[in-house]
């Protein structure tokens, strides 16, 4: 196996020799040389890939800082399960399996019998959680394990993974992921707080209030302490599926706002997690594109969307398998030279 | 069939009731409505679609107004025959049909016997053309010539397909673009005038003064006689391509600069055409984003491709199609509403 150095290296070499000039294919050029870097392989594949969701409700959501009710969540979750849902629309139209994981959903849900969507709940899902505005999200002890969930859910997909697509579902979860992403970014509520899927002007400012207002009661607190304190469930089981694919040198296909909140969080504790990381697409959630700022990336689509649930991931996928196939398959200069001069019919 | 204008509101209203906050799935939404509204139906389709580029040399080249032979032309037609270019790639990854209409190249090449892709030659192909410096790049008989050629290969495809994926090639062909659209727009050269697929800074400059030089010598032509005057066959086949897919009320997915141009040409000379056109990608050709903004269009991508070949409009494809499965198969609140009070296993 090569070294990600070697790897990205022999896939810059080829996209040199392949026929077109240098560079004339811009972003499917560069994510090809990543993925072969985060592969370690000189032809990068997209496929076999896999959407995993993480969903969670959140005692925040009590302060109306969300357009819909607590209830959303758990009708989502049987939307997922039926393949009603947006992303359950567009896994299934790309071919990639879906999964999501349970680690907080508070309300009762039913699930259809021998739908194609895996839905598992975790025990993490059970805990008490706290109002972040108040008092800590999560005991250290919850905040382990829904990370661990998110790692456990990361092995059980096995090693012939190479991309996975990272989603989540939780009603008023653009707050913590809001809260989460100011306080690592060192920067006042206003600057990360948006109207998430529909908040009007005064439940804007209710959530600058609350975001403010959990912010000011961690103030010092350390890095490390911040996704405890700050976060929810989902978001600690996405920094664990994040850190545990940096780990296992698969590529994590970023969603918008919340997911890159933990990504954020994934890469301040360990920096090397930043290198299988690719930004799908930039929010219509104003604060996103601080956090990508911050992360240096630069997102591959910009569509307004705002819906989570992995949507704008899952839009993004089919432009990593295009560039893979394109990295693959194309001729090299010398390949159209020997046709060239080859013995084909002349017109 | 619906009107235009029903089958707008039609998709419009559907997707309000999808299970999603209204415009969370941001311009997915907005293709779905175009696509409906061009359809005529309730229900648009991306598939069938079918991919169709014109190729033609410019005697301009003589210029050295590109970074490479003319000979590239006719390789690129092995290429693109052969299946080894990277519009090949991309449309066999994405199972689409490509047919290349040879319509001037100006050297002979050689393609394999028993490939997929349909390669036919015109005999427009043959005709006399001029140095659009210095005299008319075409007759006006050959400039309709290609026009039909164009409009023929449109007939050709047939009824059932909803989307044509529109590309061109040719070397040296961003100087006739260039040419027209800053005629049509009422600019000087070096609003248009660009790198194309990799010029140094003299080279930009000789283009610059070669499309200056064409402006100064057309300047006061009515807006009809501009393509005849200083286009090329593969951009008056596009102008006839596209004419005839917006009178068919099939979409037609524009790529690049170069398509862009015979877009505007299209739309100068019939507005109606406007209608069915919808914009891949913003390439790094600077003028290109003069050209959309006359159009008033907001182009789907912007990940720098320069390459032409219809390979902007073969990476914004997925797009297309991933906004109609989902305006057609996303669960509505009312669905969801029935299945929450339905008979589901309860956990």
């Amino acid at each position: 196996m090569l070294t990600p150095q070697e790897a990205e290296a022999s896939a810059r070499e080829r996209q040199r020799q392949l026929l077109k000039p240098l560079g004339s294919l811009g972003k499917l050029e560069a994510l090809a040389i990543d993925l072969a870097r985060i592969q370690r392989t000189r032809r990068p594949a997209a496929r076999p890939a896999a959407v995993l969701l993480f969903a969670s409700d959140h005692p925040v959501w009590k302060h109306e800082v969300s357009a819909y009710p607590q209830a959303a969540t758990a009708m989502m979750m049987t939307a997922f399960a039926s393949g009603g849902a947006a992303c359950a629309t567009l896994a299934r139209a790309l071919g990639l399996p879906l999964q999501v994981v349970d680690v907080g959903v508070a309300e009762a849900y039913s699930t259809p019998r021998g739908g194609s969507v895996v839905l598992r709940r975790e025990s993490v899902a059970d805990a008490e959680t706290g109002d972040l505005r108040t008092e800590d999200a999560m005991s250290e002890s919850v905040c382990a394990e829904a990370r661990e969930a998110g790692r456990r859910a990361i092995d059980a997909l096995g090693n012939e993974v190479h991309v996975l697509v990272l989603g989540e579902m939780g009603i008023a979860n653009t707050t913590p992921a809001a809260a989460l992403a100011a306080h690592v970014l060192g920067l006042p509520a206003e600057a990360l707080v948006g109207p998430g899927t529909g908040l009007d002007a005064a439940g804007l400012e209710r959530k600058r209030r609350v975001v403010a207002d959990a912010l000011a009661r961690v103030a010092g607190t350390a890095a490390d302490a911040a996704l405890q304190r700050l976060g929810g469930r989902e978001i600690a089981a996405l920094v664990g599926a994040i850190e545990r694919a940096a780990e296992r040198r698969q590529t994590v296909l970023v969603d918008g706002f919340i997911v890159s909140a933990a990504a954020l969080y994934a890469v301040t504790e360990r920096p090397e997690v930043r290198d299988v990381l690719i930004f799908s697409h930039c929010s219509a959630e104003p604060g996103h594109a601080r956090v990508l700022e911050r992360l240096a990336a630069s997102a591959l689509l910009d569509l307004g969307l705002r819906l989570g649930e992995a949507s704008g991931a899952l839009t993004a996928f089919p432009l990593l398998e295009l560039a893979c196939r394109v990295h693959a398959e194309m001729w090299t200069f010398d390949d159209a030279a020997r046709a060239v001069g080859g013995t084909g019919s002349e017109r």
